[in-house]
């Protein structure tokens, strides 16, 4: 494996894995009041389609990476809809 | 342009700008306290390392795609900075 290829993976492994804090921070805070349901929305329908493209072209670390994404994505949605009314109820 | 190429832009046209409504949504709000900061950190890092692999493969669509999405996360962390002392604040 030459430096470049490396670079792809290194760069690959770090916004594959970057939303993890992110869920932890919710699942921590119990609290998603501030987190864009259609930022994670639209990363879903874009994981989901990435997962599509890698199947066509038979591209297993691409196929992974994306499997790893969507997960994380679907996790803070969850999270997202199990905290969403939090914050209404704490100001009445 | 085959279906499958076309299946990948579309893919990263979504993921590259899924985190404008997140920039939009904070701006709105003007709090960013369930907004994880590491995970802002390591999609800039990760990022830049994309830029640098983009320019030594010579891939200008995975360098626009990239820059893009620097500048909305770069965008996200300047407010979080700055909104960061709100809720704290409120609370006291």
């Amino acid at each position: 494996m030459n430096l470049v290829t490396l670079l792809g993976f290194i760069a690959g492994a770090i916004t594959t894995t970057a939303n993890i804090p992110q869920l932890i921070k919710i699942y921590k805070l119990k609290d998603a009041n501030d987190i864009s349901a259609f930022t994670y929305i639209l990363l879903l329908i874009g994981f989901i389609l990435w997962i599509i493209y890698a199947l066509c072209i038979n591209d297993f670390p691409l196929l992974i990476a994306n499997i790893v994404s969507l997960g994380v994505v679907i996790g803070i949605l969850i999270l997202k809809e199990k905290y969403k009314k939090k914050t209404p109820k704490a100001i009445r």
